[in-house]
């Protein structure tokens, strides 16, 4: 789920500096730039949960670390072509394949319908995405529908190892742990493209880091691939550089801009985990809060809309006029940060942007004042500004620091200043598998698509897709659409069967 | 106001038969098929509110129908060059002005602004569009700016008598009254373009009629005119025919489609209208109440969110599965219309569409439910099917009529179907600010654009000044801005100052 | 609908000043309890519409002032024991009448239900309360189960006379115009006590004025009355100021306090009731708007409630820190008026106190700020204070007035600071419905009691009886109830068929 | 937190057979009716959290159980008397109770302000409750207002053992850990009460265990005790059969009955509560779901308000009309269960009442379906139907059952049936505030109450109190009250202090 595109402020051109000459190197700037914590910042491509839904949202398991590539495992049927944590965690992985199949109905669908034909047949496709139990549905549904298999995970942290043995166990190779060193990122990518025997010929890619790797490490390769599914915000802007550079020799399908995945990952799946993600870590009661929103976005729309429904008292902070315009319609004062810093109980950032909460403004907040981020990385607060002597920071739980002034006041920042969704509460399997429906149906298109159909460009996919995706999820609500008669067909100037709406529909 | 450019289906496809001929012939299609009331159906460019908002949304006054043609009236000044009902009620019109003027700050902002440097010095306007309170303050904002208007009324119904006389006495001359024939209709059109001395440089159109009578009786006009501005879906789509055509020889600026438009004349104003519109004419209780409603683009999102808050049940049909899927995660139960016909207690269509509520569904609704239409001209709900011997009408207050089944059931339909909200309500000055102020930057644009900037065809209106008319209605609200740092900026690859998003952000 | 009984501020206890003078003449007994204050308002009784509904609700008809009392008429079956403004508008009466059954299921079903019994048969009831089409409803079905009745108003200007000329028509003799002196008043009310052959068995009365007549000219006639059922809070004040004096010789029973009653003709009612009245006067645009309600009981959560929805941004100002508590709970920022008044768009009164906002605060408020009274009377806002030379009044619409001051600024005073709902919208005739369908049920329980059930005393409606009103008021909502297994029953310790809770019960 | 008292149906009745003999035998009925695991069911006395809210709130700890009754421990300042899980634990327990401070205000508001007078100077309070953060700071704000404490839980499952740790490390004897077993639980009471020289005074009980102890072990020691506070409605039903059986020897305060323990601790409280659980045991999405609430009294007001707000489709059934009327008003429909009962995807109980949802229910419910309780005991759903040889049980989360029936149908079950929100989710410490203050504030009251004022008896809290506790904990929400005039509550006919409303107001 990648939330940026719909931040507050221009996320969509967002273009962090290291990213334009990404390509170009042979060492890729983002390799230069570690974190605190040794390794490099993966969060900017995390699209989904990063979190292992079993127990808590905010579980931190104390797993022994041993590395896995160090063990030689086999699964029932003996296969060793994989590299997971343990494959004894098959059976609870399994459990939550379950889990999550009740929420994503259109993939189950998608298995029903098109079982017989098997439109993935001859398909090979090396997949790199978060490993949960919902990705695990999508492969699994991509196996039943003709494909071959291979995958690898997109974040560090972000492997539901249980999930993995399933997948493993279910006969699909997968090379991915929670806790990856950047060594072993690298590692299992390479892992998951070369096999004995077997040639990628689809990519579905959550990142670009996988599209980069074969790119620099087996271009001929690339003359095989028939197509690249581009999750992300940040994959796909990588695949407009190389478009633009003349350098995209692959149709590629750019599945993150496509109408249901803005609405739905953003608008309503923060709706939802905005409270799961700040009840989890802090208990607090929203009703009578004082809460700041900075953003008023597709992600920050669905934060208020939330906050304000449960009690909370919102305010909005925005540099786009028409969206500040959006908010007082919709109810919210629309201020500058400083003039509401000093009330409020929490700040919740969901720009896109950076330093959007700096020093300054944490020193003017109240002593209990909760922070934290919806929007974009780990970018939007300046942690840098907090690691300072005078500052004291405790742990008091999973996730939750108070950061402690010398006068004695604390701020309760959560998850470091990452993806509070991702990191702090689990996201909706739904929303997931609205996601998951549109890559599996853009592998399908461009695996089949007759010769021509695409060139060597990124494509978005066919608006009738995305309705076909949408209607697929129908069937949860139990929802029945109406038809057009021919006649009204014809008043509409449109096909009883969609599109329904023009391209530049906003919804 | 034109509610259908979002309407739940495709409405931007609508494409009236006769519409897509009437340029090639000598005599317009519409002029062949008269409606009912022995002259065509003006309602389809209703943009704005046509009803008096002096007393109820509702009144009828009766005044007397001798012709303003007939007589000689002069302004306070001596002006005769005008044509409207009575110049006596200037005083009461004035005074509507002037509450109107307190809810449309951008354009008492722009006047004060511009005034001195008078950009439309020069600029000989003449305007074609609804003649109301919030009319007279572009109006005389324009004047205020340096322009010469002369202004006609585009529908027949609509025009605010008193209101026209303030302009009148203002010094405007106005072409205009309430219940004009067809006849008056183009003869007022005649005369707003001719004139002593005067010849016209800037059109100012709702719904494409004064442009189409210019093209046809003084095409030597056009070429002085430096540009059109057109506000509503049915103009718009006829200049893109025009152009399409090669005809199209000024250029001209759709302000039809701009974000603020479709979200602020939409959305928003149709959540404060449904109520207002359904309690003036009914006084019916909301709470409780199950309400069906007809399309889920954002007529209908605003419908549903206001009778939701209000404590209504409410069901939507939609035939598009986005819009549909958005209706569930919102809360709504998404059914066939047959399905829920039977308990419904209201029924309003919002779809841009015809036939949607036809006589087998008006069979099946309870006594007393109350059926009306948000959505698009008087084609939405089959009122012919009404028209037969076995039902009985009763006009039992203005705007409402019970129509009597032989087993005595009474359906209560409103506004005969037409748009409720413009002939029931009124239409929040507000509201009508954001897209007079669209129009005059529009006419600011086109005026004082250098040679070349734009050519012959139909542009949008730059975000940046879609951007800037949000932004001058934020004072309304107190709103304040945040501004983005240099280094923001940067960072997001944007201007300091906008435009702060992609085109086709969705909002 | 009385809204004072729930207002902030303990409005309960309320005692309007000008009332104390009014019973200084023969000196009545409660006239010796006088309230703390002095002379009534016949406004404190007012406790349904005021307005006419056919028009619009501010409607200020101009219809020409000869006395009713001078002018002999006949309905068209001799009748000419009654007096009202025409008996010849009695057509358009009965349409109204009509409408109003459809909203007034409850009384349609009693009169079904109960027709072949009459339980009202042999009661002679002289009823005093508002007359509107919902009264008609009312008195109407009293007459169906077997009551004959006479009528009057308890309000001077309340009185819909074509409603009355209906009733009339109908039969039933009605006393009552619209734009009464006071004089005639109270000749009204000794009309409708006094008959040939016509002594009343019972009294329905809504402020107390009729009882006290009766108490005052008639008392002999008290002998033969078998119940009082009063609705308002001042009138039930008074029955309880009777009784403790020991002067009440006749079963009363208090209808003011009855669940239904408090929580819809306040929380309900006004939730739907403060945007009709706000939007019919000054078509004011709700979204974004800052909004100041003034007291937080059943009527300020209906307006701050209806507000927050549609988009308006409210503060809400309590002395009852409980009530405060609760408005922080549901999100709204409690805050001393005189903290928010420069910044409020609106400001709304629902105290049931007096001088709440006053001239401080009105000097204070910005330009176009309007200020409008939810809560009691016409003692909220400080009108005396506006009333001085160096403000200038400008009646700009019915019910609108711009107080200007020196400066230009314009402060929009609605109704004159009477109770906006009752003079600028309409009463959902369904909630009136509750009110009247337990008065019906007061009416049947206390003239079939069986001798001894009821002391001289003032009783609260049994909460069976309260529980029977509201179950015969689902069927509007096609709501269907739950049964109590034998063992559920048995397990709660209540009957099947209730009372379902303590009296104590909040709900 | 008793959530039965409001109830939808009738739950302030609930009267428990075995209860009504209870304190007349040898051995409590309750004794005699093991429940599955082997002691007796103590959720009927859960008034707060019983879940240790350090982790996630469904986690389910695997202490090894050696009994702390074995081993001998001292805190840091030598004191043994006590007996707790593991005194080493108290530095975490510390921060917990640091953290709930913050959401605590009023009772530190009332240690700062009673400190110097120590109104509980002499005070030996005895304490049974939940131990947990909240009641940590109660205890220790009580000891800082002078009391002398001894402690004990309430309940086998609640106590959070490091908070225990904590309390005795300050310095307060505490006997209660997690998972005692039913003769500990005595045990432990039996050890809070007697100790050497020290004879407890006053009596805070939660669930009337300690009460009962006391009048059947040490009868003696009533003489001593100058009153007890109740909090539970089990307690208090205790309490008043006591009274009514003129065995109350002792002034008893019902706390349970007071409004802002009633609004808050229901209303309020599980508005937030309920979209926890569920997220934390399901990660289920709310949005478009199909939700059936039985119960529409304060508990399923706050489930309902919530489930719309975050986009469910929600449906109500009531036996009492009286709610049920106010479900339709509020939006919901109601019908009885088997009407939906096919197409819901979550049912949540909230009635009070026992077998509202049967095995035929839930023979119905569709793939899927989620089952929980929020409203009494583990009584609502018939879990006895459940244990079934043909149905299977699948332990898939914590506190998350699958039952599977011959089909293949899985019914989720949350809480095995118990209250979901004391299992499954977290209660804000703020709610916990406002009934610990009451606590606190009752004690006070009955300890320093002169000679007289309250005679063996059980009372209400006075009004006034209760508006004091609300206003204390206005600061939270920086919520600014407004102060009456003199002129205004001599108006009013209220003190200006308050209390502001008549006892029987509903709020």
């Amino acid at each position: 789920m990648a939330t940026w595109g719909s931040c507050g402020s221009g996320a969509a051109f967002n273009q962090p500096q290291w990213m334009q000459i990404q390509f170009n190197e042979e060492k890729p700037e983002f390799n230069k730039l570690p974190t605190k914590t040794g390794h490099r910042s993966l969060t900017r491509s995390i699209s989904q949960s990063s979190t292992d839904s079993l127990s808590s949202g905010c579980g931190e398991s104390s797993e022994e670390e041993s590395s896995p590539r160090d063990k030689l495992q086999r699964n029932s049927k003996g296969l060793a072509d994989f590299c997971i944590k343990n494959i004894d965690q098959a059976d609870f992985g399994r459990r939550e394949i379950e889990v999550a199949q009740q929420e994503m109905p259109a993939l189950m669908n998608l298995r029903k319908r098109a079982e017989e034909e098997k439109p993935l047949s001859g398909a090979k496709v090396v997949g790199c995405t978060h490993i949960t139990a919902q990705t695990a549905v999508l492969i699994e549904t991509l196996v039943a529908l003709g494909a071959q298999c291979r995958w690898v995970a997109c974040n560090i942290f972000s492997t539901q190892n249980a999930v993995a043995a399933a997948v493993v166990e279910g006969g699909v190779p997968v090379f991915a742990w929670k806790g990856e060193s950047e060594d072993d990122f690298w590692w299992c990518i390479d892992r998951s493209v070369c096999a004995d025997a077997w040639q990628p010929n689809m990519i579905l890619d959550d990142g670009g880091d996988l599209t980069h790797w074969i790119y620099k490490k087996y271009p001929s390769l690339l003359k095989r691939i028939r197509g690249i599914v581009e999750e992300s915000v940040t994959g796909v802007f990588r695949l407009y550089q190389l478009s633009k550079a003349g350098k995209l020799c692959v149709p590629a399908m750019n599945v993150n801009d496509s109408v249901t995945k803005q609405k739905f990952d953003n608008l309503y799946c923060c709706r939802e985990s905005i409270l799961d993600g700040l009840k989890r870590t802090t208990d607090v009661m929203f009703g009578g809060k004082q809460v700041l929103v900075c953003g008023y976005g597709e992600v920050g729309k669905g934060c208020c809309s939330a906050l304000k429904a449960l009690g909370a008292v919102v305010y909005v902070t925005e540099v786009d006029p028409i969206c500040a315009l959006q908010a007082c319609m919709d109810g919210f004062r629309v201020l500058k940060l400083s003039e509401v810093i000093r009330q409020a109980d929490m700040v919740i950032t969901c720009t896109g942007n950076k330093n959007v909460v700096v020093r300054e403004h944490l020193d003017r907040m109240k002593n209990g004042c909760i922070v934290c981020n919806m929007g974009h990385s780990n970018t939007e607060i300046d942690l840098v500004s907090l690691h300072t002597s005078e500052l004291k920071w405790e742990r008091v739980r999973p996730q939750v620091d108070h950061i402690i002034w010398p006068d004695g006041k604390r701020i309760v920042l959560l998850a470091e200043g990452r993806l509070l969704n991702l990191s702090c509460s689990t996201v909706p399997s739904f929303v997931l598998s609205i996601t998951a429906t549109t890559q599996a149906l853009a592998l399908i298109e461009l695996f089949n698509a007759p010769e021509g159909r695409y060139k060597q460009d990124v494509y978005l996919l066919p608006k009738k897709m995305d309705e076909y995706v949408a209607s697929l999820h129908l069937a949860t609500f139990d929802a029945h659409l109406s038809e057009l008669s021919d006649d009204q067909a014809k008043y509409l100037g449109i096909s009883k069967n969609g599109p329904f709406k023009p391209s530049y529909y906003r919804y």
